[in-house]
């Protein structure tokens, strides 16, 4: 594995797990493995649990890791080709991607997506630059079309949860919000399930659709209560349209889910941050249901295992 | 000791007096102590020395710790209870500090008053929530009722001028300044003064009385030429009135101390930042009764103190 | 060498650059050298490459480095003498820089001229504040009127790269931009070009002149395409007039340089960040003729050697 930026093969992402559990018991069993090696956080947006996630991993294996909030204590970069760049963008990607690259044995980058140009965020432009300009290894802190590191966690937390023989029956569900959010976490949610041959139902209003890319497999079901009724996992999400880009057509319904909709045993699921009582309620975020602590938790271990699957690779 | 958010006995603050003083003279003395331990410094407000001094604190003893300003890197969070979110704040305190109590060891937090809701900010609403989701010690960086770090290095400073026998005079002594500012500094400076035997003056204008559960004890002197007059340490530093909550009550007089009002070998105090010839006049923080610069030294190694106390209960 | 703010000597600065390309060898070389000592990056403005590459050299050099960007994570500073502090200056100089002083053995500063009052920038004001202050030794990382550690890395370029007998041809090249620059950079290369026994000419509009003390000994040129011709070497970057202070007289004339007007082998250098297509056009700064990749590379090996002198006479 070079970089790391989305769901590859059924087997990585098995492996990964697995070694992300191992992390689990044993945070500093490699801590040791990154002396002298440093990593560059680059966040081109704000964030909580993936800046201090991966930080804390990359010290768990003796890692130097360096944030840098380019948006904030820097200044605006530069995508595009051969412009003249005499407006407010003070540096191209080509210099700041080539100079951090020269800085860092490895780049993560948070990189959300415009809303408005679908073809370049569906490009995952910025990431795909700061890869082909920097010559390091490139790890997703989330592009604008995926949250791999979100999703090897989520996989995780299922992992740890499921104990049954049977398969588990996964459900995706789109919640409502106030604002035009991102397809990243439920474009990679879907692409980790099925990828890693789940079983996934997807549930969300008419014109909320997401990328056939991802979805190709997965059973679409605009009955939310029918949708939930017999799921083991619920991971609720909202994403503006994706057909209709960023957009935020008017849902029918009430699609905040309730407790009483979901059989004994379930467990719902989210990424954070939550939205409380709009996205998910009061009731299942405090209840017993809830699997979103170790989530979060498990965030951590997802990042530790990339970072020692893709440190293993350089030394050989 | 499993917090520090205030003053708790007479016997705890001399045992960390005393820790405080002892980590000053060898800064390194328990440089493995904290070794596989995290801190989070979560400020919700700006800060210089206490980032800084707590930041250093923990890294001499051998403690990872990682800065999240969450009001600049990351967004608004929600302190109430069941609202429907769906304005502008971005994640709930139940969540933001479960998952940061997962993340690290012990959690250090600043916020401070609304200056608006009295009842909220003598609760110390925001640090107690922190204390009950994260489920991790909690080292107070400010709250809007109090601020520990800071009277632990005043009360050092004091310990290590004062070599008489007999007691000093302590004088609290109001400020004018353009802005209303909290009661933190100030309470606590009492509760501590007084909770450690210490003879107490506080001079202020009338309408800037402090509450009574901090100052009970200590003598209320309203012409400040009198209370300062035969003074060994006078402490300067504005507030807002109390009683009419962050408001600021006309104020007959000047209170800008002056040299000449002070006794031969006594000393001015001031926590910083201090807001020169409006709230102390540069003749008294450039001269010789100074222990100002003192009492920010002293901050690594109050922090350092409380560390390694809560650390020290941890293991046993 | 006590502080680090301008060129000294030319054996000082030979010595530098020796040690420089010796880290760049081998990073680690000396890396419990800063064991038990702090470095405090203190910015009063925005910073990508010296930032990331101070903290880097800090690291290799196994010192603590802590990043404050006062300007976003503190208050506004007062800088004048005896003033009342009753507007929006929170904090005066003198204590900022006696507290980071009683904090860090080494400070690291960065502040950008006013390019409105010439007087305090040439006098470099800021930086000279935290040296009387804070009574350690101190770094410039950019200030009013010089870039130490971007001429540093620059000579190091020159000499990694120039390995003939015969003295190369070294030209500033003035160059467009929308933004009234400072005149930090330019000074500095000339003064550090100058210093080590090169040969320098530079080229400038009308009205561009930089302060005579800087390029005294350079030959001025005021047509860009004679200048360059059979230059081995052009440092091309914008800078505000100087005479008419920050302003933008306007210029005659394409500044713009083409490949086409520079010889085979030429060397073209920028510190970054650069606008491209208005600074510096795509073709040259994607050819084979730019040194702006390796001049990035090497601030991190400028620094280090920086600090390691500066340590070095610490311990004497």
């Amino acid at each position: 594995m070079q970089n790391f930026i989305k769901f590859e093969t059924q087997s990585t992402a098995e492996k990964l797990i697995q070694s992300a559990l191992q992390f689990k018991e044993k945070p500093f069993l490699q801590k040791e493995l990154g002396k002298e090696l440093r990593i560059g956080l680059i966040f081109l947006n704000p964030s909580l649990r993936t800046r201090v996630s991966t930080q804390i991993a990359a010290k768990n294996l003796g890692m130097e890791a360096i944030v840098f909030n380019i948006d904030k204590e820097g200044w605006a970069l530069e995508f595009e080709e051969g412009v003249i760049m005499n407006e407010n963008k003070a540096e191209h990607i080509k210099e700041a991607a080539s100079v951090l690259g020269s800085y860092f044995d490895i780049l993560a980058i948070r990189a959300f997506p415009t809303l408005t140009d679908k073809k370049q965020d569906m490009a995952d432009k910025v990431i795909h630059q700061f890869i082909k300009y920097s010559q390091k290894p490139v790890v997703s802190l989330e592009s604008s079309s995926r949250h791999p590191l979100q999703s090897l966690a989520d996989m995780m937390s299922i992992k740890e949860t499921w104990k049954n023989v049977s398969k588990p029956k996964i459900v995706l569900s789109w919640a409502p919000h106030v604002k035009a959010l991102p397809h990243a976490v439920p474009n990679s949610f879907a692409e980790w399930t099925l990828g890693l041959g789940h079983d996934l139902t997807i549930t969300q209003p008419q014109g909320y659709e997401l990328e056939e890319q991802f979805t190709k497999g997965a059973e679409i079901e605009y009955d939310q209560e029918k949708a939930v009724a017999d799921a083991d996992f619920v991971y609720v999400k909202n994403w503006s349209s994706y057909h209709d880009y960023g957009k935020l057509p008017k849902v029918e319904g009430d699609w905040l889910l309730k407790d009483h909709q979901l059989k004994k045993g379930a467990k719902i699921m989210h990424c954070l941050p939550v939205r409380r009582n709009l996205e998910l309620a009061d009731e299942l975020l405090d209840g017993n249901k809830s699997l979103v602590p170790l989530q979060a938790e498990n965030r951590i271990y997802a990042a530790q295992a990339v970072l020692f699957e893709i440190i293993s690779n350089m030394e050989s």
